[in-house]
């Protein structure tokens, strides 16, 4: 029974009842054609069926025997109780996305049982349009959210005939992590997920260099994150919100404006983020800074070694600026600065700053950095590239899946985007008490893009 | 803000995330004639749409100020958010009470949201028959368990044509305690809510006198507790079964024998553990023990005094014998003679032995007591007598409410039982890992029942 990495079972001593450190990720499927009512229900039982297929990771559990002086550990449990890990539950009607966020904000908001695998699975039915949902939560100690989004990918099929496929708990893992270069969505989610993993000895110091580089990085650039009340302790419960846009509206504003994609989404943030802490009186006079994470690809030479190629950085989002394309263009400007600032950082700074991309919530438990006031950012937006071909499980077409993330004191509010089949998904997570009515933003989000697309016409 | 008494705070201090330290309560309903498909939806909205009618009880949330050294105090909670506190969930297909019982097992085993009142109440439709359901949860510090039944009860209405009847929490208190003397099934119960309160200031001395007399009754008994696979260390996952026997059926065989109601409940009870214990091959040699809540009204006259009406017995539950005759001889007269000892010990003692009873978690929080060894008994049985007429809940009428209650370590499973209009209606509540496959006791309590009719026949 080895000791647990500090960088698994940091995820374990920093959580609390107020602070779950679980990822989550909702999907959206199409009942497939001549699917019978009785369709979840076999789907259930064949799920719950197949505990021999259940893979390592989801049968350790976390153990921490007095002999071992408080050291967390793995071992293994002999008694998996699949019918508690899958669950099957349904929606009140009118079955709307209003009624499937509901009902997985509180699934998102309670803690996992440490006594068993850290992970649990809902099937949902009862959604309208002829569809289903499943809703899988996993510990970070277990698994970040990034690679729990790989190995969504993983269990799906780019073929609609494709059957008898694995679940998620199911998928064998990788022999090697796959190294097919440029090519493939997945390309930098894996090397995403091969960086994680060679940090692992090294993060917890990373953590505090990374904190330091960011505060380097914010010394360069002209602004200072705000006080917001994004950026206050938090309480147990949760609020999730989640939606989906074209990526081809947002690729024209892109075209036309010259800006990155990533740019446009900011944009998108920001606009929503004004209406939003404006209808709650809460905007502050200076604008609101994203800390953002980035790829590097291609625009630094001397980090092309395997990994290194993702950054974070922060964005001025332009939240005091009411003109949408003043704010968009303060928001290109603040990017490419920033970008140049990270490009002038050391290797091992980019490498901090990395690790804390990967790792936001390192930050939690190490007392004295939740707690530096001001805050060195009021909320991190991150977008995951994912696949762009329409994915199947056993036939049913994956409509959309959406990121759940973790707040922890002093950033109430995740905005994490994945992209998928020519959408891009928005998922925000966000605490109950201290971000209300967060399905506004959803509504803001769209105000925001039309008015974006209606800013570059003219 | 006053200090909580340690009667209310010892539930909180003593919560862990394997001892969430809530009581519930699932209620069945028949929906009235006529009701449309949106019943229910409407029902939730006018539940949550009233936040003014919400008694204090239930704005309340518990604090620790810095300044108070770590004593918990009630604070009053201006931001009650009542789409948290109250959800409509609901079943998948096919809605039988096996859906029904899955989803309320998990609803139970997550704990209370502290920074919010201490409550949650569930709205559940899609249960088969023509009918929904309910599920509340209130946290220990905030109301035992037969308080919560006695509001409950409260709460609804003999007359099927009242209507706008207000929720539970809505339910205005009592201005004083009902004193209608013998008259009612509520009596006893407003009795027992008496005494809890009587018990406030004395509670904790109270617990440490009531396990000496237990242990007292239990030197006088010809018994001593076998270890069970229910006297261990328990975890966070709950397991909940539930269902309802005529009474006429009970009252029969207690009419043939001459036993007491509570008798033949403990007869029932014994047959099913007995089978149950078989199945997993973990039957111990020695009988299993029962704690039991009884009333000694009328057969203690020196306990006239308010509330001293109630004290706990040790009940061997014969499981040890194969005959059910033989067992229902051997717990009749183990009862007796358990009565007896209870007559003699002084009022302090039984005064002890009733704080133990309303408040069995009392054992959790103070150490040394749980960890005892042998345990002084194997599960708790209570039998809460309930109303007998039918009640209704906006016309909706009640079918069955079943207790659930708080399992914790060295007591992994709880049996309590309230009687409602002709039924006996049990609720089991288990630890999730250590009380496997529940549900079956639920078919041996049955087989138990027909194995007492066929033996009191011959």
């Amino acid at each position: 029974m080895p000791v647990m990495p500090v960088t698994d079972s940091m995820f374990l001593l920093g959580e609390s009842r107020e602070h779950p450190m679980h990822v989550g990720g909702l999907q959206l499927y199409e009942l497939p054609e001549g699917a019978g009512p009785d369709y979840l229900n076999q789907m259930y039982h064949s799920l719950i069926g197949d505990e021999a297929g259940v893979q390592e990771l989801f049968r350790q559990r976390p153990r921490r025997p007095v002999s071992s002086l408080g050291q967390w550990s793995w071992s293994h449990d002999d008694l998996l109780d699949m019918e508690y890990h899958v669950r099957f539950s349904a929606l009140p009607r009118p079955g709307r996305v209003r009624e499937l966020l509901e009902l997985v904000s509180r699934l998102h908001g309670s803690l996992l049982d440490r006594h068993r695998p850290l992970w649990e699975f809902s099937l949902i039915e009862g959604l309208e349009g002829n569809r289903f949902a499943t809703y899988s939560k996993v510990h970070h100690a277990l698994m970040d959210g990034v690679s729990s989004i790989i190995l969504a990918n993983r269990a799906l099929s780019a073929d609609p005939s494709t059957m008898n496929m694995p679940p998620v708990w199911a998928v064998p893992p990788l022999e090697k992590p796959a190294t097919n270069g440029h090519g493939g969505p997945l390309a930098l989610l894996e090397s995403l997920r091969d960086m994680t993993s060679d940090l692992a000895g090294v993060l917890p110091a990373v953590v505090r260099n990374a904190n330091t580089a960011l505060r380097e990085q914010a010394s360069v650039l002209p602004f200072q994150a705000p006080r917001t009340i994004f950026n206050v302790q938090i309480t147990g419960a949760r609020r999730f919100a989640a939606q989906k846009w074209d990526l081809d509206r947002i690729k024209a504003i892109r075209k036309v404006t010259g800006a990155t994609l990533n740019d446009v989404v900011l944009a998108m943030c920001a606009g929503a983020l004004r209406r939003y802490l404006m209808q709650l009186d809460a905007l502050p006079d200076r604008p609101l800074i994203a800390m953002v994470p980035v790829s590097l690809r291609g625009k630094q030479k001397k980090s092309e070694a395997s990994g290194n190629s993702v950054g974070a950085i922060l964005v001025n989002l332009g939240t005091h600026l009411s003109d949408p394309a003043e704010r968009f263009a303060a928001i290109q400007q603040s990017a490419q600065v920033a970008k140049r600032s990270l490009a002038e950082l050391s290797p091992l700074q980019i490498l901090a700053l990395s690790g804390l991309t990967m790792a936001p919530l390192a930050f939690a438990p190490i007392p004295g950095v939740v707690k530096l006031t001001p805050p060195p950012f009021n909320l991190i937006i991150s977008n995951v590239p994912g696949a762009q071909k329409p994915l199947y499980w056993n036939g049913a077409r994956l409509q959309g899946m959406y990121p759940l993330s973790i707040p922890y004191d002093g950033q109430a509010l995740n905005i994490t985007i994945t992209s998928y089949a020519g959408a891009l998904n928005f998922g925000l997570t966000g605490c109950r008490r201290n971000v209300p009515h967060l399905q506004r933003m959803l509504t803001h989000l769209d105000e925001s893009l039309v008015e974006l697309e209606t800013a570059v016409k003219s």
